[in-house]
């Protein structure tokens, strides 16, 4: 085997990522961390964490996502900011490919590309993006001071993100195909006596009207019956689909979505030396502090198959 | 069914029962955390956690504790301190019987009793616990002023606390079966450095003397050479076992070793509405981090049984 530049390689720097680098930087194993844009993945879009545990007064999503950073560089973690274009994870050295052109060599990947935010897929959607259509509403929040928005979904993200909305905006109207909501208890109670949030219930945006920006929604009701609600920006906040383009997915199990099946342990069946940790692992919950846990559990696992850890 | 007294009884107050009451309560599950002593588990054994993510300078176990605790506190989450006699877990209402004799019903039940040290089952451990014999450094180190000490074990923890009792001893000897540390790199590198600590490689301890306290450890050598150590403390730090007492191991699964098998989703097979999280579980890696992530899947879970988030 040619030696490899580096003993571990993580792809992606969310909360996963982070903990299996300050794992392996602790461990003192030679790693590198490859992200694409800054690390701390779909969280740097969350404008307030309420549910990582120890952080009791909440955080914002950028400064967890510092602190995690900065924790996984005091033990020395070596990063690179690049998009990995493609990756070959059989036999003993992986391969990865990065836009560059670039072929990097590991004996160990940890695969934790996270997930991004679900479209709607309707009319509008794609031509009106970044012109009053987000998928971010931490990101895009400030530009409609005082404006009239929509808020697409009714699960913890939609609704917390909704009520960060109201800073912002005059009036939010939630859309919800369902009559009730899926966040959790405390975020509904907020949600349903803000004065500034309207819903929508049983109903579904079927397109985005505009020319040169967003200028309404229309709206088809479970009854069939079809209205129209002017509003200048419109955040879709319908959950996540996998980040799973560059991945070899003919050499990994992936579930219906595209989501990466693995082992308890983390390990991705078949692919000695190959691990997947957080919100790209198929799964039923995605919560911050799981991917950090999945992350440590994942890179605990390439330290055995390093032969590192002993048995 | 009877009215059960909750919806949920977290059984067991370290990370992952701190996490589920956090995210129970954020949820306005009516919920009750029962915990035999203090809220934190081994954490409060521990003397330095660096490896909890975000928490980027280190953290003493105690104050994480305490800020995870304070943390499910904020949203209102409810205690009890006392020990669990036992428990049903079959059917619709689990019941909870706490040593007062009271029995305490809820809809769902998640475990999380934790792990404690491991014994070395020699003569004079049992007889000498309390009096030079300790399982935990954090607790007992401060005793030890000017005094040489034995470690036992080789690996995270005994070597973590090996470094945390050289501020105390004159000279720690760590004694250790095999002829290399398990502990990650950067513990082995501190440990190796210190020149309070000595090491005895492939050896083991075959009995603790002394009268009304440690005098000193007879070591059995791998070559079958003996010795004997003089030491006025020995701390026993070789990995955990399961706190299983209470627990109805003929309703539940465990593996060879007694803790619990679980679904990836956290459910214990053929209990509808039971769940475990945390260092009870049978798993690899037990880690503050992957135990609260655990806690957090086991409580999303519950939540869906009792019919509050949707499918």
């Amino acid at each position: 085997m040619n030696k490899p530049d580096y003993q571990l390689i993580i792809v992606g720097g969310g909360p996963a990522g982070l903990t299996a680098g300050l794992y392996a930087a602790r461990g003192r194993i030679k790693t590198l961390l490859i992200e694409k844009g800054a690390t701390g993945g779909q969280v740097l879009m969350t404008d307030w964490v309420d549910n990582y545990p120890a952080f009791a007064d909440g955080v914002t999503g950028f400064e967890l996502m510092d602190k995690m950073t900065a924790h996984a560089e005091r033990f020395g973690l070596e990063k690179k900011f690049a998009a990995v274009e493609s990756l070959d994870l059989r036999g003993d050295l992986k391969k990865i490919r990065l836009d560059s052109g670039e072929i990097l060599t590991a004996q160990a990947v940890i695969l934790c590309t996270g997930a991004k935010p679900r479209q709607i897929g309707v009319p509008g959607e794609a031509e009106l993006q970044g012109k009053g259509v987000s998928y971010c509403a931490t990101c895009d929040g400030p530009f409609y001071r005082n404006q009239e928005i929509a808020v697409v979904g009714g699960g913890n993200t939609a609704i917390q993100e909704a009520i960060h909305l109201t800073h912002f905006a005059k009036k939010v109207t939630v859309i919800h195909r369902r009559d009730s909501l899926r966040a959790t208890a405390v975020l509904q109670e907020k949600a349903l006596a803000n004065e500034k949030i309207n819903f929508i219930w049983n109903a579904q945006v079927s397109e985005i009207l505009g020319a040169d920006g967003v200028e309404a929604v229309r709206i088809k009701h479970n009854d069939d019956s079809a209205s129209v609600l002017p509003v200048t920006g419109i955040f879709v906040l319908i959950g996540v689909k996998a980040n799973n383009e560059a991945l070899p997915l003919e050499q990994l199990q992936t579930d219906a979505d595209g989501f990466l099946i693995t082992d308890s342990e983390m390990a991705c069946p078949g692919l000695p030396g190959v691990y997947a940790a957080g919100d790209i692992r198929s799964k039923k919950f995605r919560q911050i502090i799981n991917a950090a846990g999945e992350g440590a559990n994942a890179e605990l696992s390439a330290e055995h198959y390093l032969g590192i850890l002993p048995g």
